[in-house]
């Protein structure tokens, strides 16, 4: 999701500083991982980078009122990302509500906000459309949470001087009304310097997709996820639970149709990935590549899963990861901020 | 502005948790003075009440993008009302943008607040109203900062469990969208238990309206305002401009359709106004009435404005007294805060 940056310009040009935000709703699954997750990390490590990953637990709220499931998403997910070794001396990970200013700022920002573009957010756009299908009220069930946070968003990116922003398509527009805020924030209270830095989306059209047990995209929304830390026990059961055809033993099956194949490419070597589709070529039994996919998968995932079930059983180690990364990301956002309020001319009376 | 709470019904045994904005555009004028400023403060004497003022800097920027005017507003209103007596040893004193926790309790409160709710915001729509009838966009011109500033307001509200807030006519769908929402959040969120007050709005129908210069009411939109700590010299000259008509020394005038004698009634005791209205029967010249009219305006405020003028030049000491007032504050909004994230859900994890 971080990589290809070919077809974009860099607004600075120093080292990239690099945002990810990732909304605390929701246990981490496969496709999480091989999706995000993995690719994120390593891109972390690349040390051209900044990399700034924040737990959106603001943006939760947005889609989920039930106190326990955020603060337990927000627990799994921080330790998810820990377990699997995000450097934390190297990348900055904080939890989006323990920077003040994130919310500060965004007040700012809709102070200079055109609602006309809010009215145009694809996000809202598409509630709406389907509330008028329905023959409901245009903005029934709409929050204003949900109607204004691409402004929040433009505040966690603005908020950090984010040059690049890796996003899905769908979420390009987010960063366009980032920069917009930006610019005209700039224009009117720059006084020709530019305090807000412009990012830049990256988009990466290779992101992996995985599929999920009835070969649909993985998804919460399908039910159709393997989630990334199952016990053992449960991670093969999942696994033998993928959708498969009925083909017998020695019959050959097509690996290009095949989830339990698409789904091994995904954790595999170019080497074990041919060696599987030979195996498929000469008629694997379904339960034998099942068998081979919780090996692989398991080997991948086994150490990592016990520093997660370490972590989960100790919530204020990743409690303290987080302050601690707070702390780093405030040390950004309080002198930011110090400038923003000056620029608008909040700042205290001298 | 806050005495008459015979028709509502309060919501706490306790003393009456008073909350009134000020918004920091402008430089104060008479009719401010008479009108809010002077009434506020000797609520603020009452021993019953527990009264909150604050400098609504966050709302200064939707109307104000110009921000040395909105910082020597801010200084002035705060010189103002300290030099006029505010007793910030029982008033809790303080500028809305000191307290982090309000435009983070604003944000969870945009979470519950239905869009619809805004759309039907009074001001918001006499802006789409007025778009609407030059043929323009619905939203033309209109920021986010406007059309969500009721959820802001709601914030300022409920971040100090204000049990009651004096407002003007305009104003009383904003304390209900307050406790609209507050009752909203209890409901999602309090599992049974209120952690959000209701507050109640208190329309004193008696609010003392001056006349300006030209006999309208003094407003600044008007242009026809008398600013409250004008040099002597200067406030003679503006009382003299005070629109008369041609009526001659000696000839009888009319004190019901005179600024002069209204505004004088604002300043004088019973007794005074009574004598005033005689001399006007026995036709006191314009010139002599104005000259006593600033006679009276003058040793009202004398001290008061040698207090301000000092103060202007000790802006470290408005600071330090808004400071002050800020802690007080925050002793209130963060517990209450620290309850509003446990009940979301983004709270520490233990």
């Amino acid at each position: 999701m971080i990589q290809d940056t070919s077809n974009v310009t860099a607004q600075t040009s120093g080292p990239k500083r690099v945002l990810t935000g990732i909304t605390t709703t929701g246990t981490p699954h496969l496709g999480n991982y091989v999706g995000a997750i993995r690719p994120a990390i390593e891109a972390s490590r690349e040390d051209a980078n900044e990399s700034f990953y924040f737990l959106a637990d603001y943006h939760a709220l947005i889609k989920c009122q039930d106190p326990a499931a955020v603060q337990q998403s927000t627990k799994e997910i921080a330790a998810t990302w820990l377990a699997l070794g995000l450097d934390t001396n190297k990348a900055v990970f904080y939890r989006q509500s323990n920077i003040p200013q994130i919310t500060e700022l965004c007040w700012i920002l809709s102070c200079i906000c055109a609602k006309g573009l809010m009215n145009r957010a694809h996000a809202y756009k598409a509630s709406v459309d389907a509330n008028m299908a329905e023959g409901e009220d245009a903005d029934k069930a709409i929050t204003m949470g949900l109607f204004s946070y691409p402004v929040l968003m433009a505040a966690d990116i603005l908020m950090f001087g984010a040059s690049h922003v890796p996003v899905g398509k769908d979420q390009i527009q987010h960063v366009e009304m980032a920069r917009d805020m930006a610019q005209r924030f700039n224009h009117i209270y720059g006084n020709h310097s530019s305090i807000l830095t412009l990012p830049d989306y990256v988009v990466d059209e290779h992101v992996a997709v995985l599929q999920g047990l009835d070969g649909r995209k993985m998804s919460k929304s399908y039910g159709n996820t393997i989630p990334l830390f199952l016990p053992e026990k449960q991670l093969k059961k999942h696994i033998n639970k993928i959708k498969t055809n009925l083909l017998e033993p020695g019959e050959a099956k097509d690996p290009d149709s095949s989830t339990v194949f698409q789904i091994w490419q995904a954790f595999a070597t170019a080497d074990q990935t041919a060696a599987m589709r030979q195996a498929f070529a000469e008629g694997i039994a379904w339960g034998e590549a099942k068998k081979q996919l919780f090996e692989l998968i398991n080997a991948e995932l086994a150490e990592a899963r016990e520093r997660y079930n370490d972590l989960m059983e100790r919530p204020q180690d990743i409690e303290e990861q987080l302050q601690a990364g707070a702390a780093k990301a405030r040390a950004i956002s309080e002198p930011l901020m110090a400038e923003v309020r000056q620029a608008v001319g909040i700042a205290r009376l001298l």
